[in-house]
């Protein structure tokens, strides 16, 4: 692919790719600027990174128009557009190869239901296992050793990782991605207390949903719901190790990050960012465009759109750095009591 | 089913179960109270509920003998026990089909190794490997793709869904569930330090013992003994992603919640409650029935029974209190003393 | 072996291994002191266990030379070293069974693709999927249902337990412990924000690699990196549940307790100690030997070789121990400013 090609397919997403150089330069593929060689094609779209410019063996480089090129360096070429890490993102697109979760076809080895229904152009890969009256639609890739139980849908071309697991009557949208190791629709955590001290079991008869466009990442746990469904709304994603429990909803897009923990029966809304280890009690309800900081503890309702959380309990950031400028002032508030302390007793003594 | 069915069947657990309306109609199965159909059951155990008691289209609902109801609403039938919670928890497991985890039989897939036991009644799934003299109870259904490696021992009744690992010599209980993904028996993590900065890695020889009735949620990690035995206790309840480290001792009917972590040789007592995410220190000791705020710290042993932690390093509950209302007054606290520097001011100006 | 056995043994890693007692008696095995019994060997190396020195049943016990013996324990032989810990970590090695994750051999049912190359003594268990073009080097054991996508390349005498997933193109060394149910080289969790909230995936084109000698435990997940690779240093060990994000890089012999996340682009030095559910904030640097406490929230950089990190945000311990000490002088301080407030108005009222 030539430096032309380049700008003509980032033309299909931007007003204007301006070229800075020559266009007639082959690329081979991406790389970070501190490390690309001749050949290959970086960005710069951080000031903290605008010194590689001058250093950089990258044949290509793209940046914002603001920025200000280096015309000495005439081994470099220059993209610009009015987003060059978008655009980056889409170069990668364009050089990522064709992954193969698991080869073309059905396994021989793959054990299929009874009343299993089969998109067309499905792939399902070694030792799979798909339960009765599954259905999988249109070029769909199930990987080696996922196993599905009874009664699962999943949409069109959807990926399931290696060794993903669905319980029964799991619902899964198109295009969804689901990374190995991934639990989806297990008992919700429910038992009875007894007056001996011991527990019943609540049967967990609810089932999980995913939307379309939903990222799932790696050993993540998402619980069936006792009744009705536990829902992850379209386009959300849900890094590694993230826990959700049963009844809770996701809204539209909202963003999961690491080994975060959300309670049974939690709502989220849209659009919503919860950072990496994050945990939520249950029952509670966050509004549409809620930040919440990593490591935060959420223990009550927050309505209010767009907010952000953060702190143990969390409070709105406002209060909570409020609050964190009191705590690290502790010191000087001491120092000025020991102070007047002093100072009342010289008067006292008076 | 109809009412008069169900009315007794609760009649088999509770003393008195008394019918207001109809007792023909036929129920079809159970619901939320906010989404109940007719033909459906719910259940009213929570103030927060009554209101919906006018409106539902639920055919029967479980109420307390204290709720007032609507004789107006004659579509709705009600029965009137001590708990309806439990009694709709009960109602639940009547109406939960029974779950197929595995086809009746051993799967022609399944690998079967040497001088293995298998009782009357068991299942075993697709691609389910079972290593050399391993021997399983009767009734018990092994998941599609569940691994025990050698020796393993699993009792009565009990269930592994697909895709647990049961490291060799590993000690499972009768009437013991557990999710997918979860590890029984991995390696502790212990590696003696060396002079040059790199680690020994101290073989872990013991194993991991689970009691009758436990369950485990998926993807919950339970490490082996160094030597002797990790502990889990009659009844316990082990959410998902929770770690249990080497050497660990859990008492009979102790419930830890999701992605909570015990450290190595640690001792938790009978009938506590863990909170989510909480983490303990090693070689720390909880008594009897001590619960556990979600996200707390365990940093030393607490030997008074029954009492609740919370905080970071956890303190017993009424000075954690007492510690975060003083913190909350930090502001007003600030206030004072710069009232009082000023009036000291005044003072010393005169 | 007898007890002149173990004696010459552990001359081999200590410059002197004093006998009191018998040396001809037989030893069958390792245990606790606690609990040790007759012809098992035991160890002391902490001032809270000399007690059992005199009730012991062990026929050998491994003690400081420092220790003062009971003469007339007889039945109890003593071997003296400076470091009885790890000799008994060596003397359980000695012990330790070897284990049997997979037979030899190559398991008639895994599915091995094109291309592969198998060193000599490979093990490979059932139902275990090789990608096409993998290369393992000699004596590795690859357990039971492990599956590694294409072009994974596999070092020497590495074991990878059952149900492990590498994604393609993983490099691992030799001498690697991977236990089940971990993740290596699932996406990076990097999605590009559009305008209108939803997200464009950011193709995760690099790998991960791991040095020779590390032990990650089980349901752990390493990311793999966006570009380039997300390094584990040779050494290192990764306990149970850690989350490794894209392009990190953790430094040889640095060891990492269970449940802690690490977010994307952190560099961990060498030889540090993370503790259990410890979180990182991305893009962030630890100098070698750092220790960072459990639960502790490191949210920026720290450069300087050695020091203890602890707290939410994280601080150096001694500042973090002053701030803790100070919170814990707050209710000292409240009634101080209260008796000062009362003085002041007694002042005023003059």
């Amino acid at each position: 692919m030539t430096i032309k090609d380049i700008q003509n397919y980032l033309g299909q997403f931007f007003d204007s790719v301006e070229l800075e150089g020559s266009a007639e330069r082959v690329i081979s593929g991406p790389a970070k600027i501190e490390t690309a060689q001749q050949g290959q094609v970086s960005f710069v779209a951080n000031e903290k990174y605008v010194k590689y410019l001058s250093t950089t063996e990258a044949s290509l480089i793209i940046v914002h128009p603001s920025v200000s090129l280096d015309a000495s360096n005439s081994a470099t070429s220059f993209l610009k557009v009015s987003d060059p890490y978008t655009a980056f993102v889409f170069l990668l697109k364009k050089f990522a190869l064709p992954r193969t979760v698991a080869a073309k076809g059905i396994a021989r080895t793959a054990a299929i239901g009874e009343g299993v229904t089969l998109g067309e152009g499905v792939s399902i890969g070694e030792y799979a296992v798909i339960g009765d009256r599954c259905s999988i639609g249109r070029n769909t890739v199930i990987g080696a050793h996922t196993v599905l139980l009874h009664d699962v849908a999943v949409g069109e071309d959807t990926i399931l990782f290696p060794s993903v697991t669905c319980y029964d009557s799991t619902i899964i949208g198109s295009r969804v991605v689901i990374h190995s190791g991934s639990v989806i629709g297990a008992d919700g955590f429910g038992f009875a207390p007894q007056s001996d001290g011991s527990y019943v079991k609540i049967p967990q008869m609810g089932i999980v949903e995913i939307g379309d466009d939903v990222e799932i990442g790696a050993n993540a746990t998402l619980d069936r719901a006792t009744m009705g469904s536990t829902l992850i709304g379209r386009g959300a994603k849900i890094d590694n190790l993230v826990q959700i429990a049963h009844n809770c909803r996701i809204g539209e897009d909202t963003v999961i990050a690491a080994q975060a923990g959300i309670s049974g029966s939690v709502t989220i809304g849209r659009q919503c960012i919860i950072g990496g280890q994050a945990g939520f009690a249950g029952h509670l309800e966050l509004a549409d465009g809620i930040k919440v900081a990593a490591q935060a503890g959420i223990s009550k309702s927050f309505l209010q759109p767009g907010i952000s959380l953060r702190g143990y309990p969390a409070q709105p950031m406002r209060d909570q750095l409020k609050y964190e400028a009191m705590l690290r002032n502790l010191g000087a508030m001491k120092a000025k009591l020991d102070r007047l302390e002093a100072e009342m007793q010289e008067l006292n003594m008076k």
